[in-house]
């Protein structure tokens, strides 16, 4: 990145402004920047800021003029609709002080576009063929609202729709081949390690001291709740970029050995499915606490079919007992919450449904139902296989749901770990 | 909201500042500005703009310089721990035009914390020990960085960790007591109407007339697959609040009649299973490509386990007959696919389990499985209770995860009417 003091932008940078006041609720998120900052990175681009606006002329023209003064390209999304709220080319034009004017090519489209789909256009609808002078018109091939386009003093301004669909439509028309041409070869690349194991913070202290030797801002840790990211992030020439990506994976992995379930998957059951299905093995669960979720997990995963058989949701303890053959004096001895039942629930139901392994999860999720000696978070799990059966507990802090998710990752981590063990 | 021309600012104006490199990427957003926002709202803010800006003194002084330009109060998250890129404090100074100092009792804490949790403060850790000159230190009570509250001119600037549980522990001790302080009585207030219904399109259609009768601006439509969430806001003093939501909520129930499946619930389960609990009732379900995602569903409301027994998930066909009960012949027949297996499968489940109700899931969440006579995202679902055994089927769209999404919400929706129905 070199910053051009002539007109003040530093090349390489990209800011994100996404328009509505529906985007400042404390019930919905602007997604929209998570493709946009997908693209720009595609094109080396460095996200440095992102805002959310509400439909305020005055809020979005200083937004985009702020981030204009720095950036190299600017993306704004929504507002751009017919209704009264939409005032993002007010903003827009305000921003960059220059004039609507009414288009009649632009008006043209949109009636044809209204027509299309069996309507006539609204007179409200005339106010998207008004268009920011000396911009260029995005044709919306999507939808109806045009996008605008500027370039200017070595900057690229660019407002889409935020509707998403007709957002990606102008994404792939218009924005990659303009990122292209400023795109000085250098692409940022980045490589997603998932880490199996449920004690994150030990994980973390064994690889922190090798960050400073890639540099800090290219490893980003996102903890989850049993399976940890590792995200690795180099820029430079597609190949050097490639290079330097599989030193650090390299670098991670000699510390890290079987931790790292995998390269770029979304989860756990993305390990597991594989593995089992490259060695002709099967699966099936019987889940207390988890309720459904470990099913969940491992059928998230297409294909999933050949090597996951099913399972039980022995929620109660009569579904212990009748479902998954959980003995009836194991439960009156130990409890539903106990080594013993989860063990007796994985041998279970690897017996019922006649598969290689058999997943057993028992616990206590909360936020009721804990006692001194069972605590909220208690998690007992089992993994029956063709030597036996291995068992493990822990006590999860965090809330229902997150115990869930921890029991959820540590339950597949095992088992993961016997596939491991037993190639 | 007036403006107060002296020094700027709007009052009853709000805005939040996550701060972190990490949120510009394209794997993570900022989630803490929504709690914060449910905060803002209680006291009657109004959030007029959201940011997300790097590790970089200078971009977060800008941000802060810029938002209290205008706004009330300013609420800044993150970059408080002890490691390099952790720079809002400089941040913070610099808006301010003010120094950093050590101060030797936030030091004390900082040891004492380490302490507590047997470990030594390492050297870094003495740079939390720096305050902002003139600024109050907020102690952390669930983790060690401190916050910086300001208040001056009229304005209140807060800045948390952004750690969500450290944050919330100040949001606590600190934020609402301000927020408090300033608040004149006008409160913006909401209400959530969950709707159950597979036709999101023509439930909107439905409403969208009475919109404009409470201000576009106060509803708010936010679909997901076949569970739409309605969400009205009204704004003024709190006994007029409460009036003008329990007005939208009767307009829009005498429209939506039993579609509303419930109020601030954050799911169809939440509906369903308090529905069963009070009219002493039981459920089991049998589920295939949810692969165990809607006993997940009711498992996470919390004292299900009154409710729901259990289930089987299904998903080889050795599954779906020995373990709930479908005849060989019916699947053979039929495929596994098909009315007749999702009608088996929720009797099955229901008399293995000797629960009142059952359910049966079954379809081709894709991305590989389908034909021309069975697409992918074809989905049968059954409801089997005492008076007989309904079934459905839709072809969803989407692509796997949300065709498995749509049929939770189909099948639970189906149970929330026949209870309905039943009393």
């Amino acid at each position: 990145m070199k910053r051009n003091t002539e007109n003040n932008v530093i090349k390489g940078t990209a800011a994100c402004i996404a328009v509505g006041s529906e985007l400042l609720s404390d019930a919905k998120l602007d997604l929209n920047s998570l493709e946009i900052t997908r693209v720009l990175e595609m094109y080396g681009f460095d996200v440095v800021e992102k805002r959310v606006v509400g439909d305020i002329i005055e809020r979005i023209a200083a937004s985009v003029r702020e981030l204009l003064d720095g950036c190299e390209v600017v993306i704004v999304t929504g507002g751009l609709g017919p209704t009264a709220d939409d005032v993002t080319r007010e903003g827009v034009a305000l921003a960059l002080g220059r004039d609507l004017r009414h288009d009649a090519e632009v008006e043209g489209w949109l009636k044809e576009r209204y027509e299309k789909v069996g309507r006539t256009m609204p007179e409200i609808g005339r106010s998207m063929a008004m268009v920011v002078e000396g911009s260029e018109v995005i044709r919306n091939a999507a939808g109806s609202a045009p996008g605008i386009l500027v370039e200017e003093d070595g900057r690229l301004l660019v407002v889409f729709p935020g509707v998403p669909w007709e957002m990606r439509s102008m994404i792939e028309s218009h924005l990659k081949a303009r990122l292209e041409q400023r795109h000085d070869g250098t692409i940022r690349g980045s490589r997603t390690l998932l880490i199996g194991g449920v004690v994150e913070s030990e994980v973390e202290g064994r690889i922190r001291h090798i960050y400073d030797r890639f540099g800090r801002d290219n490893v980003t840790i996102l903890a989850s709740f049993g399976a940890l990211r590792l995200v690795l992030t180099a820029t430079g020439a597609e190949a050097q970029v490639e290079q330097d990506l599989d030193r650090m994976e390299k670098a991670f992995r000699e510390i890290l050995g079987d931790d790292v379930a995998g390269i770029d998957i979304s989860g756990l059951a993305y390990a597991v499915v594989p593995a089992l299905v490259a060695s002709g093995q099967t699966v099936a669960t019987a889940e207390s606490c988890t309720g459904g979720l470990v099913g969940a997990a491992l059928t998230d995963v297409s294909g999933s079919s050949d090597a996951y058989m099913g399972g039980v949701v022995s929620y109660s303890n009569r579904a212990k007992e009748e479902m998954v053959g959980v003995p009836h004096d194991v439960l009156v001895e130990h409890g539903a919450v106990s080594e013993p039942v989860a063990r007796a629930m994985a041998e279970g139901v690897r017996n019922r449904f006649g598969t290689d392994w058999g997943l057993g999860v028992t616990g206590i999720a909360g936020p009721s139902g804990g006692t001194d000696e069972k605590p909220v978070g208690l998690v007992h799990c089992a993994v029956a296989g063709p030597q036996g059966v291995i068992a493990r507990h822990r006590v999860f802090p965090g809330d229902r749901s997150i115990v869930r998710q921890w029991s959820v990752n540590g339950v597949l981590d095992m088992l993961r770990r016997q596939l491991i063990s037993q190639s």
